[in-house]
Order: structure tokens, then sequence, then C-alpha cells
């Protein structure tokens, strides 16, 4: 049996707790396993004294990360403080400079400085582990890395964000409404107090930017990405995308095209009978299409002190198995710098909802904006039936407003834009166009 | 950059020229990932002079797989020949005792002689790869051997035969019968001339075989599984299923018990409403559920020249960046016996369906033998209406039968044998009773 790996863990929340009881619990078993104990030796976290359900008295104490991350007694770093920079960017620097494997589960810091950090990695020749920043417990940044590496992917997207999906899954199976939704998934510890960083897309933006540099062997680039949140939809949007055939997920895409890579985020129609739009709650899942493997998904639990723990788990294994790859799948020397392609040049179908002014010639001035833009229509829908004769429908006056719905054909972001600022500015329809990607799967 | 990993492939089929054409395709984007070229120096299959669609006169030929597995010129030994034994066993033998390391897509082979093989792998310190064995171009097997190894994995299960799984959806999409729409998916080179092996799930088998090793640390044991097909699925059972929230796909399962481990392959019923329910035709996917990591789900081709290449190349990658693992997630000295849990100690829920003679207490009959053994029923459905009057349903006649539908709730196959023998011999049914076993996701 080999000397054990010793770790260090800074950080003992929600993930660094769970990591300690599941090496307790697996402990055994690993050692068998890998021929080899993983063990940890030294910890450290902003509050000492406080009731975890561990024992950390068995650990050295480090007040300060820094010291803990360059101590002569680990051989690999794990980092759980999270955050973007400070303390977590510091330490993780620290410890890949005093040559020390590290292992993360920080989005942010890797979305932001992900690049740099993995050529500093490579350079001590040493591991930069992140496969808990992505997704939970969804084996996806291993996937990538070596799964894959012999492919041309195309596109990598899926549903990233919990929160979200938790949100959208109730919406849709209550037909009530966000805010209403929204409070419920606060109530219930589903959605942060501040939920901005979750609803507006940037929690998958993070996740998106790491997945985007996996898949095509690109440097991060988190600051090109199209982001687009969750809270203008509607249950108007939800029965008709029902209506449709379609479910809204919140999904983060990259998506090679002639013009460079898309990077986005956005709500999003998938077609209801597809294993994407039976991704429900707070459960996550990442798709890759690739010009071997073909189309490939992975779905599991995209949060949790156990999901969480399984993938730092994975990555302290790859580093007692002594499998150091360079972190970004290529070696830093080869990333290609990031090339966007706009969103403009966004090729794809599009669902449109407007509330339109019951009056005569209304629809025929929408067609024909939309007309001038070559956009053809797959299905046009109008929740309240139009009866042939006015007057016989008892329920309708003068400026009402009719609810249409349309489904485009593949078609330019450009020409949809420009459509709905043209039918904005005609005055047909009484407020803000609501328009929803639709994603092939 | 290191020299190039060195292969010689043995076999030129699908696969094999899949595989030329994917490393022909990848190979200066692979060079320049891997710091180290991938070259085939060396190929055999049965006919030399036959149009692949790729030049294999940049190769040295062998007529024999044998002299190529421990040519002086080759790394590593890609068996894509195939069959459980025979020159496929021989030459993979071959080569690993010549201290080469090894890649292979046969399942049959490391369902029957998985075991041995891999120790043998590990006493000369080569690869034994073969993540193209099971489910296409789903990472499964690195999952279970790198992902999840730090966790306690309770099941694995899945769709895992494509052919299976094409006529099961295209019975249901079409309401067709089995013999029908088999015969369709022989036409269509979705089924083999001889469709036994795939439709009586020996195939299933062999993939859960490998699975049921990697979940668990358990030698193979393809001989303990537990196989029914899906030769006995009626378009009765399919519409059945449909009503009562279900579709019916043909399953492997691997599940820890108290008393073994459960191997069994047979139809299930799954909630419709499941990722799994939408896996469609020839798509497979394995489930996994683990302490830690929670449910994971891979979903992705199963079969296919590409996405086999894809995971061959997967293997080849691992090996050329020198990542060489025990075969069987534990080195082969630690693995447990594989303790079988008899079907018999099974527990979940059944749908039955009876062909019931439409007289009195028949139903009663039926549903005292179901209480003997203590079979409580979750649901029960008729499909043709029971008026309340004798005679006033003018379509009955004496000596008709009822289809009668029943889901159990949770029971031991143990008593649902006992009560189905009881129920035939009463003579209240007209045809044998079918049985399907229901999965819970």
């Amino acid at each position: 049996m080999n000397h054990p790996l010793r770790l260090g863990i800074a950080g003992l929340g929600t993930v660094g707790t769970g990591l300690v009881k599941l090496i307790d619990r697996q402990s055994n078993q690993l050692a068998s396993r890998l021929g080899r104990g993983i063990e940890i030796v030294a910890v450290s976290a902003r509050t000492r004294d406080k009731d975890r359900g561990i024992d950390i008295s068995r650990y050295v104490w480090f007040d300060d990360p820094l010291e803990l991350a360059k101590s002569e007694d680990i051989d690999a770093f794990v980092e759980l403080i999270g955050g973007e920079g400070g303390i977590a960017k510091d330490s993780v620097e620290t410890a890949l400079s005093a040559g020390k494997h590290v292992v993360t589960a920080n989005k942010a810091l890797l979305a932001h400085h992900g690049t740099e950090l993995a050529a500093r990695a490579e350079e001590r020749g040493v591991a930069l582990n992140f496969e808990a920043s992505v997704a939970g417990s969804i084996p996806i940044i291993k996937s990538l890395r070596e799964s894959f590496l012999g492919n041309e992917v195309r596109r990598v997207f899926g549903i990233l964000n919990g929160t979200c999906n938790y949100i959208l899954t109730k919406m849709e199976q209550e037909g009530r409404g966000y805010d209403e939704v929204l409070k419920e998934a606060q109530d219930a510890g589903y959605a942060e107090a501040d939920p901005a960083f979750d609803v507006d897309g940037h929690d998958t933006a993070h996740k998106l930017a790491i997945l985007t540099s996996l898949a095509f062997g690109t440097e991060i680039s988190f600051d090109s990405i199209y982001v687009e949140g969750i809270s203008t939809i509607t249950p108007e949007d939800i029965e008709a995308a029902d209506d449709l055939g379609y479910r809204i997920k919140l999904l983060g895409v990259a998506q090679k095209t002639d013009s460079g890579i898309e990077q986005r985020v956005h709500p999003t129609m998938v077609p209801k009978h597809s294993a994407m739009a039976e991704v429900d709650g707070v459960t996550n899942c990442v798709a890759v299409q690739a010009d071997a493997a073909g189309d490939v998904m992975l779905i599991g639990p995209g949060a949790g002190a156990d999901p969480t723990a399984s993938s730092v788990m994975s990555d302290i294994i790859d580093i007692a198995r002594g499998t150091i790859l360079p972190p970004l799948i290529v070696p830093s020397a080869h990333l290609s710098p990031y090339k966007p392609a706009r969103m403009r040049s966004h090729e794809g179908g599009y669902y449109i909802r407007l509330s339109v002014l019951d009056r005569h010639g209304a629809f025929a001035a929408i067609a024909q904006r939309m007309a001038e833009q070559e956009i053809s229509l797959e299905s046009i829908m109008q929740k309240r039936p139009r009866t042939a004769l006015p007057g016989i429908d008892a329920s309708r006056s003068p400026g009402d407003t009719l609810p249409v719905v349309m489904i485009t054909h593949e078609t330019l972001e450009a020409a949809i834009r420009k459509a709905l600022t043209a039918i904005e500015s005609d005055g047909q329809i009484t407020s803000k166009p609501q328009m929803i990607r639709i994603e092939k799967l």
C-alpha cells in the first residue's frame, strides 16, 4: 500500500462537511479500491467552534487558508470556500504555486480566472480538478476532458441551475405565476433571499463558461456570454408551450457556428417528448453533441452536500491514482482564443407571444412585418377563439387584446428582433412582445 | 512531444473501420490535445482485399491476429473481432501476456472471462479497457470506474439493447404486434436475421454482467443473471401500461439487497413521465443510484460505427495519457465473490394481465388467491367495461373472456408466482398470465 494522499480542506460549509462525512464513510473501501488511503490532515474555515456533526479535532486547524494551502503536510488542497476572488482565489494560487494539487467546486473562480489557473497548475505539474463546479454529481467535466476528447464537439448545453428549473417546474405543474413560486422556493430553501444570481442566469453562465472551454478547447470567456433570466416567463407562456408541444427550461448553450462559438443562457423551448423535458425540479442535465459519440446526455442532482461531495471525491481519487491531466483538455499553450459568434447571427426557431389589439388589420400588419424579414411561421395560435362575425362573441369589446402565439421556422435572430421592433412601433400590440428561443435537440 | 502510441487493430468490421476513420479525422487535433500522436501501425482482419472506404495499405498487415497481438511494433492491441471465445479471447490473452495494453469492445468476452482477463492485465501492469462494450458512446465504464468510485452504489440499471428498445418503441408508437415489428426491424437492419440473442435478453445480460462488477466490486458472474426477453409483450400490455402511466422497456438491473445482489434482465414498467421512458428507439441509457452521487443517468447512442469508435478512442486516449487503472475498479485480489440474490426474493410492484372467464365468481376467486399471498393491489383495470345488469351488454356472451389488468403494491416475487400458479390451476383464466415487473426510478 502506497502512502496515503493527504488532504487539506478549506471551507467547511455544506459541501465541506459533506466531504468529510463521505470520506469517513468510504475510507476503508476506498483504501482497498485505490491501494492507498485518502486522509484529511488539516482544515480551515471561518469559524472553528461550530456544530457541523463532524469531529474536526482530528485535524490540524488553520485559521488562515493561505497557510493551509502551502502547508508541508498536505499533498492536495481542497478549496470549498467559494467566490470569484478574495481568499478563495488567493489560496488556490498559493496552493498551485506551492506545488499542491488543487480540487475546487468554485465555478465563479474558474469562470473568471480558469485559464490562468490552469496554466499555473500545468507549470507546476499538478492537478486542478473541478468536477463539482458544474452540475453537481454529473461527471460532465471528466466526460469532456477524457471520454469525448477524441471527438469534435458541436454543442454542449443543458439545465445547469436547479433553482430556475425548480421554479419553472412548479409554475408548469401548478399553473402559478413566477413571483408566487419564487417566494415559495425561497421559503423552502431552494432559492436565495436575493435570487438574482440564479434567476437572472448568471450562475448558469458561470458553468457554461467552463463547459465551453472543455468542449471546444478555447480559453474561458465568461464575459462574452449572452444572458437572459427566467423572470419574464408567464403562466401563459408555459401553457402555450404545452399546447404547442414544448416545455420551457433555462438552458446554457455553447455551440460551434460558422462565425464563431455561441455562448448563450436563456429560457428555451424544448420538445415535450424528450428526456431533457422530463428533467424536473432541482435536477440538472448536460447534453453533448459530438461528431463520433453522437448525442449523449447526462442527468443528475445539480447541487446538495452529497452530490457535490461525490464529485469532489472523484477529483481527489484521480489525484490519488496519479491521473494528472491538463485542466482544460488541451495544454494551456494550445488553447484557442475564444471567438464569439454574435447573438444576432443566431439561427433557430422562435416562439413569439403578442398581446394584439382586437381591431381590423392588426394581425395583417403583424404578418406583414414578419414577412418583410422573411420569417416564415410554423404555427399560429390564438388562445381566445375569434368568431367569424363580430358581435356574436359577447365577451369581446373594442379595445380588447387578443393573445397571439407564433412559432417561426428557423430564422436569424437579427430578423426576429427587427420584426418585433417594427411591430412594437406600429402600435398594434399593448405590451412588450415575448420571445423565447426554441432549441433543437 | 512524446513518442506516439502505436496501435494494432484486429477486426475491421463496422467498428474497426469507424475507428480508422475517426483516427484519420482527429489525429492532428488529438496530437495537440495529448502532446502525443496516436498511430495505427498494423491491422488484421478476416479479408485483406475488401472495399472498406479506408486505405489499409498504410499499415502492416497480419493474417493472424495472434501475431499482431504480440508484435514488437505495437504498444496497444485493439480487439474488435468479437465473440466470447476463439480467436478474440486468444488474441487478447496473447496481447496481455506480451505486456500490451488492450482495448476491446467485446462484451461477450468480458461477461464470460472478464475477471481472469483483468487479473492478467494487472499482473502485467497494462490496461484492459472496454468502454465500448456497454452502451455505445455512453461513458458508463469510466463513470463507474472513476467518477463514482468513492460512492456506495445501490443499483445500476438501464436500457442496454437498442434492438429491443427499437421494437418496443415501434410497438408503442404504432400500436402494432411484436412479430410484425420484429420483421420490419430485421428488414431495416436494426435486428439480426436470428434475433434471439437480442430479443431474448442475452445481449443485455452480457452488458449487465460487466456493469454489476464495476458497480459493486464483485467478480463478473454472467451465469447468475435472471433473463426474460421481450417476445411475450403484446400491444395490449403496451396499451394498458400507457393507461396506467407506464411505458415498457427491456431493462438490465443490478441491485444490492439484504440477501445479495440481484442481476436481472426483463421487460419492465417505468413511469411514463421520466427521462428513462423518453429513451426511444435504438438509444441506450444507464442509471446509477449511489449513496452520495444520488440518481445519475446517462443517455446516448447504444451502437453504430461512430459511437462505438468514440468509446474505443476514449480508452485509447487513457492509455496514451498513461492512465492505467485496475480494469474492474478494485484490484483483482480485492474483488468480492458475487453473492446472488434469489429472484424469488425480489421485491417490487407487478403488473398482471389476465384473460378472465366471464362468469360469476371468477374475479372473486382471483382476488382471493392474491389475498392469500398478502398481495395488495394499487389498481385494477378492466378494459371492456362490465355493465351492472348482465344481458344489457349485447356484446357479451357466456364463455367470453375479460381482460383484467392489476398493479400490485410492493410485494415478494415468490408471492406473485404462487398466486399466479394458484390462479392458473383454478381454471378461471383462459391463457397464461402476463406478469411484468415495475421498476421504481
